[in-house]
């Protein structure tokens, strides 16, 4: 691993700062009309800095289907960081996962207090479904757009995968088909929309839109093993929330059934799959290429 | 008040009796694909019972403005259920209003536990917005739901007025104006948007569409003061849930502030407002009629 590998990609730079001046005018054009300490928790949360993956994921997935007009895409882009933002606060409260940093700043429910960070929370996920409804695209493609978001984040997505996770730390989870499948709902579900989300505003045809389905299924699991690793093997400074916490609760993990090095070549084998699905998208592909190696490294 | 004014409607049960069959069907349809812990949680809250007033009031406007199969309006009607379930979840948690009694049974967090609750009720949320998107009405139809529902759920809606009511727990609130304010957010504006969309799925014109606006507003408001009448004056078993709570809690309310007789002469004005209002629906606007006195009754 080289330093540099571990740098993001210029265009993903980029992309976070058109993501983050765009998240902070809708948080502007709020605040006259949301109650100040909700407010402020939503805007913390949002605004605590993060990789932005998903979000890259859709711009760089509406660009390779054609898309032209960044403008277009960005409240998708938003919407899914929002519903992001939400699980982790969530996710981070004393009856989940109990922690006290994230991005190397308070959880939340530290910096406010748990009634707040629970409600900042919930009205992330409906402002996620919020901006959706009012993108300037047609009502067909923004039904899709919601109906894929709502699939992925729901009971059969995102929030059932976290079921299953809580469930994996009490029992006895040792196959890597059952890591697998609790990856592919807790965070392979949303990275899988966000990847169609991109092909879908860009009026992507059906192969397009499998291409990049495909892409951001491999990804989703690339970015799980990835963080595996990277728990096993980074120090809680690299990481900006506490390292080794698998180890420690005993979690089921790719890394703790196959070991580090088995680890690696699945990451390996994941990124050339996502390379394979995106080499049919001529249009700037090489982003998506990119961003599945800037995932793969982070965790080498 | 007689015994036979605080029963339901007749046609209040037949509405109930359907949505309930339905949200089984809708339940039972995600049995095989929802983690069953999870699906056990939000299927118990779901059908814990409760008065269903917000389906019915949407249910009832739909009539009212002429809509004719009840079948098109119905995956709303279960929605807004789901919405307003989620809801009550989290303000059940302990670190919201901490309650163990709901509906006469154990809140989400008692019967399951505290992650469990909080899941589901994010679930719930995210199946409130599923159900809109593939509801058998034009897809221009459909946005106005979700858009109407986002609004009325989120920041500066429902999720906005739990936040000001905790923070007027507080604080001192004294003013009936600002007493006012919490709840037009807290409860009333989900109440509208049932109201609302009831009448945008029938097709309802420009002027039937704000008479269910207005009648929804007013019916919010009227349900708010019988719920504080009800705190002040019935016993816990009456309620299925803790009684006397505000006084206890020296919170804010129509009775605290105003006094109990003032309280019902506020209720019965919102009742004449709600009306009149419904009054230029002339397609069974009576059982909205019937509906205002069955909300006013319960706090008299």
């Amino acid at each position: 691993m080289t330093d540099s590998s571990m740098q993001a990609p210029i265009f993903l730079a980029d992309y976070v700062k058109q993501l983050e001046v765009s998240v902070k005018r809708v948080m502007a054009e709020r605040q006259q009309v949301v109650e100040p300490r909700l407010w402020d928790a939503m805007s913390y949360a949002l605004l605590a800095g993060g990789k932005r993956v998903r979000p890259a994921l859709l711009l760089a997935c509406f660009e390779a289907c054609g898309g032209k007009n960044e403008k277009v895409a960005m409240p998708a882009a938003i919407s899914i960081e929002c519903m992001h933002t939400y699980s982790l606060i969530h996710d981070d409260l004393p009856c989940m996962d109990d922690d006290n940093l994230r991005r190397g700043k308070p959880t939340c429910h530290k910096q406010f207090d748990e009634a707040t960070a629970v409600l900042a929370a919930d009205a992330l996920q409906t402002l996620s479904f919020e901006l959706l409804t009012s993108m300037d695209v047609p009502a067909d493609t923004r039904i899709a757009l919601l109906r894929r978001l709502a699939v992925a984040a729901g009971a059969q997505g995102m929030v059932g995968g976290q079921m299953m996770d809580m469930r994996a730390e009490a029992g006895g989870v040792n196959s890597v088909l059952e890591v697998e499948r609790i990856h592919l709902h807790k965070t392979g579900a949303l990275i899988r929309y966000s990847c169609e989300a991109g092909a879908l505003l860009a009026g992507a045809n059906e192969k397009e839109l499998h291409a990049c389905s495909r892409y951001g299924e491999a990804v989703g699991l690339l970015f799980q093993i990835a963080d595996d690793i990277l728990d096993a093997t980074a120090t809680s400074e690299d990481l900006g929330k506490s390292a080794g916490k698998d180890e420690a609760q005993n979690k089921a993990t790719y890394v703790s059934i196959e070991g580090i090095e088995r680890a690696r070549e699945l990451a390996d084998n994941l990124r050339d799959i996502a390379l394979d699905a995106c080499k049919i998208l001529t249009n700037k592909g090489e982003h998506l290429a990119a961003l599945a190696d800037y995932i793969l490294e982070r965790g080498k």
